[in-house]
């Protein structure tokens, strides 16, 4: 079934929806993006990525093309013409398209290029992966310095999962300077004697919306969190090891750099926050 | 008038050139590029564009979509179509369009994307800027760490560009550990007792087609070259500073952060390496 997506304020068939090769997101990865999980045909953290979205044009100096309630009805639209009851929805807003390439920004008033579509993924809550766990190595990260800022410029990350498939594992774990910054597209996490370890919020990484709602379950659940960088060799001897992002919620990680963690076996932690992270944010979804 | 552009075989009106919104270079900047400059309707340095396209490519586990004939033979028609007297043309090749959006390259087989268009430049070799000389400010490199591959990443390039305006100067000069790399879209270079001083090559910079032929075109001309990085203090106190790309062939930079560079004036050696560029290069134009 050919999907129905957005394109500047049409609703077309996925085959028809294209952009001008002058658009900013094609030749200058002037854009920005966000991905939010639908289950149960609601969508979770909703008004999370609306705020993540606001402050990525805003650190790129582009304005927000549109409200909240708008986005919301896009959403909706897109999710209730797709008939997705698990799945996710894409939005991307670039710079653009100026007519011709340049590296100055286009003049003030050039309509901005605003894409939405979905995915389907049937089964996303009840992901077997939550029970197997996932295997992971160590990557150099490589990527420019504002990761706080949720760009379309991804090669990189895809590279990198590229690489870890290559190696015989599931993603990569990205090491900077010694110590894990993040997941190829994801917030990454060890347990250690009942303690949860993630690095704290910098430019360094993205600002998990995911992320931010576990810690705050998890804070209201009397878990011990601490927001401090960690290495490979540490996450390698901790009790447990996991990751989260809108699309994986919490997943186990049982094996870094060949080392299993944990005795290679899922940890209560991370099952606990899934199912903590799945309850709660359903109960706020939209 | 409407360009003719090209795109995945076709010659089209610029207004019809448009792909998929699931393209890997509009959702994952996932491409490359050249650009490659026309005077008296010829190509300079083609070959040279040609293989550092090829190593971009490769880089990133691509292949190569066409045969360097083929790509003559569209450079060339799109500067017939187009009557490019002077000016350039820009190429960029991405990973394709998969249908749908995912981190992981797609299967093996799906075509890639091929962009062609040309800008008309009058008045590039005359460039007004070789006289006067430019104002140049730093900015810090919050690039990713791969820069050797010309990938269409260009969002801080762009960036940088646009905080060197606000600043009150023609572009940005960027810094790495108090080291400059090169300009936003062009390799830096400074003069100090008759001495060329740029940075030698490495994953930290691109490998410039100007920057190559320029040094050939210096050392065949008895000039000394030193390959080493520099500081922009270094800059400042210089007799010269200068920078080179494919479209600004040599131009001087008079001014760095404010303090004037060899008393504001154009200098000897970059007003001759322009000199002995244009006229080197449009011997071997094709």
């Amino acid at each position: 079934m050919s999907r129905t997506v957005y394109l500047n304020g049409e609703y077309l068939p996925e085959a028809e929806a294209k952009v001008s090769i002058f658009d900013r997101g094609f030749v200058m990865a002037d854009g920005v993006y966000e991905v939010t999980s639908v289950l149960d045909g609601k969508l979770l953290d909703f008004p999370g990525h609306l705020t993540r979205l606001s402050r990525s044009l805003a650190e790129l100096g582009m304005g927000n093309p549109h409200s909240d309630a708008e986005w919301l009805e896009i959403h909706r639209q897109l999710v209730a013409r797709n008939e997705i009851v698990e799945g996710i929805v894409y939005l991307q807003v670039t710079r653009g398209n100026p007519g011709d390439r340049d590296f100055a920004y286009p003049p003030e008033g050039t309509p901005q290029t605003v894409v939405l579509f979905t995915q389907s993924k049937p089964g996303l809550a009840a992901n077997p992966q939550a029970q197997t766990g996932l295997k992971v190595v160590s990557v150099e990260d490589l990527r420019w310095s504002r990761r706080d800022i949720k760009t379309v410029q991804l090669l990189y990350p895809s590279m990198a999962k590229m690489e870890a498939k290559a190696r015989g594992a599931d993603d990569a774990w990205l090491v900077e300077d010694g110590f894990v910054t993040e997941g190829t597209s994801n917030n990454t996490y060890i347990v250690k004697n009942g303690t949860i370890i993630t690095r704290q919020l910098s430019t360094d990484i993205l600002h998990g919306i995911t992320r931010a709602s576990l810690l705050r379950f998890a804070a209201e659940a009397q878990m011990k969190i601490e927001e401090r960088p960690f290495t490979i060799e540490e996450a390698q001897s901790a009790d447990e090891a996991f990751f989260t992002s809108a699309s994986a919620f919490v997943l186990p990680v049982v094996e870094i750099d060949g080392a299993k963690v944990g005795g290679a076996k899922v940890g209560p932690v991370a099952t606990r926050l899934r199912e903590l992270y799945l309850e709660e944010s359903l109960k706020s979804a939209i």
